[in-house]
């Protein structure tokens, strides 16, 4: 006989940011987790969860986790998007977590097992200045970490999304409107260069050293960026144009031959389709969260696999550890797999998320527990202090004052 | 000096079906209305305006339509997908509205004036048997309609999506889960020819018939049944497969001369934009709330323009009268339009957003009065009987019990 | 009831240059301007609008401004070139013109609003000798501009199409026959880069440059000269090849990642659609005026949006201020624009067109009066002295005696 | 030493319809005519003539044809479009007509010479009725003629485009608005096929059949039409969609198998470079004098030689015995020829223009007088009664009121 799923919950959190977890109970007492986070878009996801998916799923058996999906992608007519694919992620990866705990195996070992010894990650590393950027490389390094993420100022601008005098830095603003940036890409492909040389000379070339240019450049810029840094040998470039224009990618690609990255802002394959199969990129960025959940994006690696893409996902503070742990478990399966982003947690996540994977020596474990292995301390959360508040990502403007693109 | 928006409300209502509607007020007191409507999942959007969107507005100038609309798509950094689309869609088509009152002038004048005399629409005729069918088409073409989208049973199916006996059918039914129905395309394509050539027989050439296939085939099949309607000359075939895969539409083309239409999923220029520029159909049918209202969906328009593909938006009961409006302003004055889907209104809609937009003699007409010229009878609609409840449409299985895709 | 166009007026005068300007006069006294000079076949235009569109005009609703755009241009049969569409261009900017001075707002409004807080303008830098053209530079950046085209002698030629010694320099020649240059590509090719270098080195990097090759390269020598201007990161590399060979493109973007820049010669979407739509091009740049108007112009900008494609106008003095605000009023609200090219004019075109546009610190304002907020002082254009006269841009022969293409 | 041109005079008269021709006349006294008339739009080319090409051409000598043509295309900045390459057309037939009578040679021995017997016409017949229609082809067939174009009426429509219960119909009128008609694509797409069958059945398999669709299709009607007119072994099927979208032929060729022919709109080489190269058509149909005369149109047919296409022009009566003089003499020199396009004139045409071209059995010969054969005779055609007025073709909009294309 199966069990059915008994209980929907959804619950709205901000322990220092806003994350948003689905909650399965079965009827015979199984909780399934899932992150359904979407930074600041949050309390739509809840609602399209709470009002809409929930009723959907009380009775259904958890154990038919594709069906489930099929049904909620097919079923409701209106697909894509991120909104409805996370709301499709997070059921998606509580009913894994359900399957998990049912069979007491990780979840990693339900998606074929282990096929490497750890899912190295790679680290956010910024300086305003020089030296503040090396010393931050520095920090990580020392604690065997092998891949960074380097971002600097770029001159004449004042605010740089993702750079900070503040090492704590967190981009995302709560209870107050979006903060407003100017951007400027002349000035920061013609800098960008001399700072990652000046990078590969201090770090030597044990290390990957990665880029993002927040989708912020035209292909054209794209191309001499990307061509600028080809001597200086880095890991990846990530984000430069805008990801929904795939074709903007092969303009890029014919001009320079460092390696590309892209697609946190993917929500189904058919986002990034014809960047796999015409091989316009080598990393693949989707979130499991954003891009509907476990089921879905080991389908977007398979067709990866076959195209010499792989997958590297989006992993910052807006990724809940529930949504890491899935991350995680996909990752230590796949053979196809690159590099997890892990940008970490303040210590009051941790807390309230507990979980078995770990974070050491520059990669991440899933932990052997049932399931994903993480769990949620409703208690804490319901604390005032963690009450939901509106955060806003903030909104670049270039010197003409158009909106800049993300 | 510049107006600014006030106050922003969402109001959600029922008066027969789900309806979301997003108010702007400026300080100078205008009042501009937008439909925000996703059948189904309408509280999710209702908070993604409320919430997340509502702020942002504030303050603003009501004139910047385009930069409203490039900071709420690229901005959020999440975008795409049918609640993010139709939140912006809303908001652009308010800002229209009030655009339209401050000029005195009806929206469609603002958008390039007149270039047509009618909207020609076509409406729904369906039965469940032949006889049925035939007086649902007679019924409409007394009225002086010339195009008629014909559906009929399937032999060996209990139940068909758009076919009732009832002929006030509504698909989405309020406050309880998705209806079941069971679907077998072999006897579907097998069957429609047939009824389509006495449809033709019985209505002669005059009339435009149109057909749609819910997406329910594979491209072969898809291919077969247009193949086998062209003697009757369709006007065109619809939703042949599922939307978001655009290259099974070559497939399609490759096997039959039948005009293809596709597009009410579509929430964005990327949805389409190789069916479009690979010229894989002839209509193009995303409504104008999906794709991002009347800013977005006229350079959708514009592409079709270019490449021989005519605008033919999506219009049954789940489109408001305010975004049904929009759509006609915007397609009387678009030169690559085609044909409105119109299903019509219960009374009680009608009652519920007065409207200066006018049926009669099978096509629409804007009416003169400034901006999109409806409005909303909120008093109306917060009687207890328009509370909002959840309503879904219904769910297809097939023969072997999959989900079978809309 | 709506307005009629009652009077359709066609003004040649020559205040220093020679322009032809449409004057619309509708039945309740508004006026519309359109600018339709085509620089050395002004009379052939006056004549176009005169004998044969006049007549079209004379009793229309003037609120139809696509409607009349679609009649001009496929009710004629004989279609595209600069002719055609320049009158049809005028047409449409007098249209516009007419509904914002009907609605009383500025045209940009009615276009979508403002998406941008200034319309950044390059301007015209040349020298003989490389001093010169620094001096040339440090003018126009003192006083605030921030792009600047740059162009220089090529030694062994006499005279060079743009640079003169004379710094009021105006390349159309009144009353004569067309001036004789000769060109050389194998020299300029390997002269210009030394020049830009030093442009570079005595400006810094906070400046966009451009330059302009006329048309006059094959796409290997473009291919060559683009690889040569890499290092000094040149904002555009304009008019390499002929433009009616869009194919040319192809090659040169295979061989140089220098941004580029073409189309004044442009006159519909169709010239420049494989451009576009292949991304072989980063600007477009058709003038208002030329291709066909406001409203033919913003689907073309539409389809570069689709492909990371700017508009950057044509601006020098051949267009008028007519269209200089048609197109300042474009560029406002759209949200994929670039550059304004931007010569100025002498005083007294500025008096003979008054004009609620201005220029200040390297850009442009619409200004806010309704409509396109210029007019024509008929008196002041009637005086003898700017009588027209017919002027020829000059006729360049390569050094074996052939013709040139621009 | 060579002979120089002397004076450049043109000609606007209208022997029941309008002609612009150009007279060139050199040193020597030798006189060369050349045919400039765009249907509707003659004054604005006889200004663009007048105005700004003749003084380029006095002084010049007259061999050099090409050289000219270069520079009238090259020289003048604006290229392309209807008006400038019939100017250049016009005086590109002036100057082989001075050098046939320079060397005392028809123009068809210095294009390589006979390389035919005779130049196969096509006539128009056409019918409101069928019977009419039959008629009027035994008329033709009668005379020796091989090769009809069909034409009929359409149930519902009230005016179609080229028929006429008048036998001596002539679409364009003269002092007068343009006629309005209106167009149903699809009963015209219902009804042809029918109409067709007829003729063939009527004259049998040995005549040749063709039809114009006026550019009033989309490619699905047109890729219908194709296929339903299969089976009764068309010759060709003429200008199915408007002509400037050379990708609409794409779609129409993978749907029939039909012979396509189009181009009568097309002005130089780049508007039908795909269309050509691609072989999306069998025929192109470009007017010695629409298409930059002689010298270009023979490299249009060089390119077509490569790739199977043949030339076959247009030749209404808006095309004057002079340029059909040149159609001759390109046709009697060129391989890949395949039919003109003969319409006949009234007898004040030929007396207006007296020619060496003879119309006898179905076929055109050149005739063997110097240059193209053709005088002109101004007297006559200074009587007030052939006084130049406008004249304009019809105007078709379709049922719902949107302007038809061509």
């Amino acid at each position: 006989m199966h069990d059915r799923i008994e209980r929907v919950d959804v619950i709205v959190a901000s322990p220092g940011r806003n994350f948003v977890t689905l909650k399965i109970t079965t009827a015979d007492g199984i909780v399934g987790l899932g992150d359904a986070t979407v930074n600041g878009r949050e309390l739509a996801v809840a609602s399209y969860l709470r009002d809409h998916v929930a009723p959907l799923l009380v009775g259904r058996d958890p154990g038919r986790i594709e069906d489930t999906w099929q049904e909620l992608y097919r079923g409701v007519y209106w697909r894509r998007g991120p909104i409805t694919m996370a709301c499709i992620g997070a059921v998606d990866m509580a009913l894994w977590d359900v399957l998990g705990k049912r069979t007491g195996r990780p979840v990693y070992e339900l998606l074929g097992g282990r096929v490497r010894d750890r899912v190295d990650v790679y680290r956010h590393c910024f300086g305003w200045e020089l030296p503040q950027l090396l010393e931050s490389c520095d920090r990580e390094i020392a604690q065997g970490v092998r891949f960074v993420r380097v971002q600097s100022s770029v001159p004449g601008l004042d605010k740089v999304y993702g750079i900070s005098k503040d090492p704590n830095y967190e981009p995302a603003q709560r209870g107050a409107l979006p903060d407003q940036e100017t951007w400027d890409s002349a000035a920061y492909v013609h800098h960008l260069p001399g700072v990652v040389e000046a990078v590969r000379e201090h770090v030597g070339w044990g290390i990957g050293l990665l880029h993002d240019s927040h989708h912020r450049l035209t292909p054209t810029e794209a191309g001499q960026l990307g061509h600028a840094l080809e001597p200086y040998g880095l890991y990846w470039l990530e984000d430069v144009t805008p990801a929904e224009d795939q074709d903007a990618l092969r303009v890029v690609r014919e001009h320079t031959r460092v390696p590309l990255a892209i697609g946190e802002v993917f929500n189904t394959v058919w986002d990034c389709q014809k960047l796999i199969e015409d091989r316009l990129i080598d990393y693949v960025r989707c979130a499991i969260v954003h891009a509907g959940g476990i089921s879905h994006v080991r389908k977007i690696y398979a067709l990866g696999e076959l195209h010499g893409v792989k997958g590297a996902p989006h992993g910052p503070s807006d990724v809940s550890p529930i949504a890491l742990a899935a991350s995680i478990h996909l990752a230590t399966a796949t053979y196809n797999f690159g590099l997890q982003e892990y940008m970490g947690y303040p210590d009051i996540v941790h807390e309230a998320f507990p979980h078995a994977w770990s974070y050491a020596d520059g990669a991440l474990q899933p932990g052997e527990e049932p399931g994903l292995g993480v769990a949620i301390d409703e208690q804490l959360l319901s604390r005032p202090e963690f009450e939901y508040s509106t955060a806003y990502l903030p909104v670049a403007r270039r010197l003409d004052g158009t909106v800049q693109d993300w």
